[in-house]
């Protein structure tokens, strides 16, 4: 069975498992006092060209709350648009986690502006309502949309004015840096972005997810967050080395160039067909497209993916580090053979 | 440098390592809906002889945490003793996690015994006082001793005539089994434990932790509980991997042997200088020693271990899957060579 | 300076002040083992008709957190519309309090219907998605408006179809068992509620706000609720003789009444300026018009109310069980005057 | 049936049903902006001769749980001993509320030292524990005795240098000020205490809690914090003017006393019967006291106390502002007649 589920379905890039083997030689410091992961940290600095601080974890669930939670008290709230994985995908666990309420508004394609975030403004210093703290986007979007990098300066700016911060899920960031030609350091470092939650995990990695601050002294205390949020792991260099092989050789660009390559080939294929209709023009490797109750029924006995809305018969495919135009040519050919 | 310090620090077995490699094929499903986790739980249940439920997280602080919490309401308290993980070692995770209280009692050799929790059972239904509702205890204990299979069955008994619950904590719970002679069966599933925090990591493991429930309507719940606390793994595949091989061949056993068998060594030789005064009867792999501050400031030149006391000058020394007669003979060749 | 901002400024009822006074008799039992209490449950459950839990603590916020969270588990949700006291007015205690989220949507004239709970459904059992548990309606609603018997009644069978549960918030219950003519059995008893913020504070109490359970079996553990939500009174006579004062002789609907009747007096005098245009058919005590920012001005020369929107010169005027006919007319008086 | 149970089970003094009945005079502003609550807040803070913050509450919980919540993270600790309310009387809600850890120490004699706290600052720095951050101390203490101005500077300044908080619970802080022959600015404001719960309500108000916070920057946001605390009174001004009428003339210190003597009084009666063996030496208004089951069994017929042990019989004897002699004479007969 193939799968266009989810880039989370697929496994573990070689030279990740490379890494990760050639990790195991003896004894090294636990909790990440090891070498391998004092390297990760450096490598990621550079990336990003800035002296951050990095805190790694195993889930996207974990980055976002333990990151968000860190820079917020209790009474203080996050704005992010209804379809943010923070509000839709994590079972609460920001809530729970934080105690902070979630302010969620009608995305406009996957993505906020600061318009939607101004309705909150008036609440500031009323105690009665959550104090609007941080506007937390993603980056790819959970629809498969971009911000420009003038809107997340746009964003970052109206933040800081208004004595707010900038998040930013990047569960699909490296497919978001080559979608837009541009760097991890011009899109996120340069645009005022406050935290990122590094995904690596649906690019190949096994389970590679950090926390990033770029302001050094309102992220002093995220050890502990960490720690009570239960991702401080022992072997830590296990998850440092993949971090470590992930930014050699550009290996992220890499995977996410094929993903994103392969995301543009389906797209195409599929818009020859006129009974399928594309919903977003694609620009990573997400792609919605509502097809006939029928065809879809045919193309699941082969294939797996989500059907996100049975009566508009809408679909989701997502391509991944590894999938191939075979893969694609297969799924076209049993629409092809469909009528 | 070698180390001491903790079986943390060591490495991965092996075969751990080449399940994992052996794991990366093809897509699979997120989340533990996988063929790999599926055969991971039901060698597990195999193991404990029980219908069980299992959930696989990556510290041994989210399986205390999110089971226990699984189990409480907010108002509901954990008893244990002074010295339990849970207490000391966790950053408050499952007082911020569950909103629950600890209520901890002075150890009794790392130990905690019915009578101590007697004292809390007046409170009741007084709505002023937490609820103690579970009683926890760790299976190795921190200090290296280790409940008589009697000791855990009357522990089992009393919670239950109590309307409480039992957990282990199982960091090192191979080490207790193969110390007690014994198996998982007849330590756990048969003395009336209901919650066990499967520890796997400090046993040659990469990351291995389950919570298991040994009453699968109690735990219904336990899937809300575990994304909520983060640990939802995509790519759970790699985790249960390292399950399957850790049960093959009684792998589990085989490391945990090799760590009492080294800690008995180590204590053996220890013995024999006069100067050294050791704590515990040390039954698994936990050596704790009273030796001169200088003797302990030359041995540091060379080795890496914890000094748990600066007055009275108690070291801690773990051995683990991968310890050697020869590591250890080196540091008994430091202390001879040191007047 | 006259006040239509709330009925929350203004004072206590003569007939509540004087049961507080002759409560403060010699030393009775404190936490709510008093006779008052017993007294004043007893009340309530007759004015229900039901053999029901009732549990008094000093704010709306808190009858409305600690009753909803009693219902909670962290993963479960409630579903409000946008509009809802619990989502805007405060300060995100329930999620800090319960650690679920809210599920808003947008209201309808002040209101939630089962379509709108209909779309969170398809989320159930996936444990990435918070649970819906909770349906929450507000009876008054925050903005004047009222549920007819029929449509709580269709809201409370649509939960239970569901496996949900119906809370009301009652701040302005009695206002709404006025308008519509009916009695707190028919509305809430009868219909289904299973959860009720029984609010008395708004309509001429010191400080009178109960949780009331409708199935005490749900409720059985409110208590430690209420006690871990700092809200368990020593001297609770002094709650719960307001109580019965404020059910005794109806003085309830007898404050209601004149509260609704200045309402509906004040509406229609303000319906007589064409130049003010009023929002919603007024049904209690809520009066919700557009007006120029000129006579706004003036008017707040002379009295305190709240402009809700600048833009659209939105005001809200509240009567209370204290407003006098003399109070509004002074008010026409100075739009009359005002060109 | 007299009480000695506790001073939770008096009335109220005269003088503060007064103010209530006076402060009831038209609309005003609701939660906290009105008139009375300004100038309750300016009388107060010339008590403790400083520009403090007030924050008025319903609960001696509330004000403890509050107010601690607003200096802590939650990877952050409260040391307190085992005896401390927070610890045992208020169903965890510190834990809950906060999120954080109470690290409790043996009580001596009701107290705890700095050198009790000494053992937890080796964790500071170190992620795997929860971080001491509060020392909290309850004045008078829950066994009835107190710390001396000495004691209470010595934690504060030991407090300090190691940048920690001094917290004081004070449910009974008029008997205490009375007992020490002090004042609140000498035996609080001078002492450096950070933050007290000043408890009236025990003292002969109906319900008066106030949160204080001597360091203005530090509660900058507990206005929030008490909000979602669910503790924002909207009549607020009927808490305020108790403590109007508590401060004038000194009707705190007139209560207080009266408590006081007749705690003397009625330990001095005891101690006349040989039969009765007195715990502690009795500063202020509680009486703890060991006697034969048989006697207790004979004064329960007349009177309600707490029996604190069964074992040794010890019971609790309180008195109130509203004790007379009249009513120990009587228990004093009672005793008298038992043989």
């Amino acid at each position: 069975m193939k799968m266009f589920m989810s880039d989370n379905n697929s496994g573990v890039h070689s030279s990740i498992l490379e890494a990760i083997v050639k990790a195991n030689v003896g004894h090294d410091y636990a909790y990440g006092n090891d070498t391998t992961t004092k390297e990760a940290v450096e490598r990621i600095s550079q990336l990003f060209c800035k002296d951050i601080d990095v805190y790694f974890v195993t889930t996207g669930t974990a980055a976002n709350v333990i990151g968000l939670s860190g820079l917020l008290r209790p009474f203080e709230a996050v704005v992010c648009c209804d379809t943010a994985h923070i509000n839709v995908d994590e079972c609460g666990a920001l809530e729970k986690f934080s105690g902070s309420k979630i302010l969620y508004v009608p995305n406009r394609n996957g993505k906020i502006y600061k318009e939607d975030v101004k309705e909150f403004l008036h609440s500031l210093g009323d105690e009665h309502q959550s104090q609007p703290k941080i506007i937390s986007i993603s980056q790819t979007t959970e629809v498969g949309t971009l911000y420009s990098i003038e809107e997340i300066k746009d964003l970052a700016e109206f933040a800081h004015e208004n004595n707010m911060f900038l998040h930013m899920d990047g569960a699909r960031i490296a497919n978001a840096v080559v979608a837009l030609n541009t760097t991890f350091k011009e899109m996120i470092s340069d645009t005022g972005v406050d935290l990122l939650s590094f995904g690596g995990t649906k690019n190949g990695m096994m389970m590679g997810e950090a926390i990033i601050s770029f302001n050094k002294q309102l992220s002093s205390n995220f050890k502990f967050f960490r720690k009570q949020g239960m991702q401080l792991l022992s072997k830590m260099r296990f998850i440092s080395a993949q971090f470590i092989a992930y930014l050699e050789n550009d290996l992220w660009k890499e995977n996410a160039t094929n993903a994103n390559n392969m995301g543009k080939y389906f797209s195409e294929e599929l818009s020859k067909f006129p009974r399928i209709t594309l919903k977003n023009n694609v620009e990573t490797n997400m792609i919605f497209a509502h097809m006939e109750k029928d065809l879809i029924k045919r193309l699941q006995e082969k294939f797996d993916f989500y059907v996100l809305d049975d009566k508009t018969n809408l679909v989701r495919l997502v391509t991944s580090f590894d999938t191939t135009k075979e893969d694609i040519d297969e799924f076209i050919e049993v629409i092809r053979n469909t009528k």
